[in-house]
């Protein structure tokens, strides 16, 4: 049988366990140019929570008794596309699920000699790239600027905050707790981190950015956002990447006045990766070679057995992991 | 003597005709390099309201007392730059008098036999070059979307609704009252105009953008942009040039929701034209042939007399001129 984790009902605000159910169905047969493959490793990430709406967002929503949406590393069971034979490792959108069917034309064939497989869900795969594209591109930090960038010890974050240095930044984070904050700059190597549970997160940030910041790489929004906005320079630049503090809002919080983006000449841009998708090589090629060089570090937070993944991803919109998120399904 | 509009006082609020006062000084005197000119046409700017102020802006504030800045089209009375020769016209920022002395450096020698010379200080000039960089630069419309402008007959928004159409948009304009909306749709040749000033201005924007709105070239902030917002489709770019409704906040307004921006990947990008000095050429090049064409028209709304300039100003923030708003200071 296959064990699913499929989305219950929709949330009214926070998700709650409820949310989910955990079903069995038997493991579904591939047709022609489709493949069924076995999951290993589940990747969790905020993005997810928009799923769960019904709303339209930049991708539809899961169905009321849908399997949640999530991308996978898994082993090939049976092929029905020749590119691909029983053993292969693949990368693929497989979802809260043992076993999914896939259509081989969605799958990457991953080599696990080259590095950790589970690091193509992270550092070597979609969180990083975000990160990469909308550092660089959306971004544009030039040596000697400063970056602030929210959720700086998780899987995008860790990795914006990372280039940011590489490409000779000032670098700040905003993070949860002093644990995080002490990994981001002890770890990661940033300039300063900033807590921002603690008090006078503002005066803190200030202080950390003596001369203002150029880029603000926004995860999080809500009072991190706000606490960044009066620091922004004249043509700052804030790719807008995730906003986890106010996902749960049922009517959505008004924004930042627009006069600051005209008086500044801010450029505020939302963006997701997927839309970036010529850049993958690029980012391989960068990313593979600071990850072996060790100038990109990563941290994952591994949660065993599916049924687990509803309380993780509970806890992953709290800030309670602690690096990458991931479930390990199958070994 | 030279008859000048200083700022008397800030205002609070919306600004009134004390705020200004008309005194009389000296005639100055050029020195090495400078010279003397008399104002023939004095430019009236939205952009202005933002020099009364205190408070920090991209440029800096008029001092108490200090004279009204401003673009002007003047004589050249006396010269001390090699350059110049009584009796030329020059394009410069001579403020709201009747005489300047003037950086050489500053002065652009116009040629009035080739245009009108006010027409430097409008459809030849910033509030032109504003329109062109912003739409072409940040609102980069492809043929067949649709661009929103809002003070569609205004200096700038004429400019941005004739260019669109010229690069074959759909193009809807916005506008007070039913005379704006009727020369901005049968004189300038947009595809529709919405009074802000009826009812129901977020149906009848819809209505007007079935396919919605790809770009919108802000210049007022406010109600019109609250009833654009829910219209902008995925990867909508919004140039912000002014947000003249919003110039009299005394605590800036909240703007529209980041969750806007990420869910539909916008771009919003404050700007000035003054940081594209780069693109006058081009601008020049275009612009003098499609006026020529007759593909891009224009309207000046005249005020005779240096002592009108503040109740011509004031009328202007209110949206009161229809066309561009000059003053012709002497003949």
């Amino acid at each position: 049988m296959n064990r699913q984790i499929v989305l219950q009902s929709r949330p009214a605000g926070a998700p709650t366990p409820a949310n989910f159910a955990l079903v069995e169905r038997p493991i579904p047969e591939p047709s022609d140019g489709e493949v069924l493959t076995r999951t290993l490793w589940l990747s969790l990430d905020p993005y997810m929570r928009g799923r769960m709406n019904d709303a339209q967002s930049y991708a539809s929503s899961v169905p009321i008794g849908g399997v949640m949406v999530g991308g996978t590393v898994g082993a090939v069971v049976a092929s029905r596309d020749p590119r691909f034979s029983a053993g292969d490792i693949v990368l693929g959108s497989g979802g809260w699920q043992e076993y999914a069917v896939l259509p081989g034309a969605s799958l990457r064939k991953l080599d696990s000699a080259l590095a950790p497989v589970s690091l193509y869900l992270g550092v070597l795969g979609m969180p990083a790239m975000t990160a990469y594209v909308g550092l660089l591109d959306l971004g544009r930090p030039r040596e000697g600027e400063t970056v602030v960038v929210s959720a700086a010890s998780g899987a995008v974050g860790s990795v914006v905050g990372q280039i940011a240095k590489i490409k000779g930044c000032r670098t700040v984070g905003v993070a949860g707790g002093p644990d995080k904050c002490r990994y981001v700059v002890e770890t990661l190597g940033l300039d300063a981190c900033v807590d921002h549970r603690a008090p006078a997160l503002a005066e803190a940030l200030a202080r950390a950015c003596p001369n203002g910041v150029d880029v603000y790489f926004e995860n999080v929004g809500g009072a991190v956002q706000q606490a960044v906005w009066p620091l922004l320079n004249q043509f700052a630049r804030v790719p807008v990447c995730g906003l986890i503090a106010q996902y749960n809002d049922e009517t959505p919080r008004p924004g930042p006045s627009m006069w600051s983006v005209l008086r500044k000449r801010l450029s505020v841009r939302g963006f997701i990766v997927s839309d970036h998708a010529d850049r993958l090589d690029a980012f391989l090629h960068d990313m593979s070679a600071w990850v072996r060089e060790g100038r990109v570090k990563y941290r994952e937070d591994v949660v065993d057995g599916l049924e687990h993944a509803p309380e993780a991803f509970l806890g992953l919109l709290q800030g309670r992991n602690f690096g990458k998120l991931l479930v390990r399904v199958a070994s």
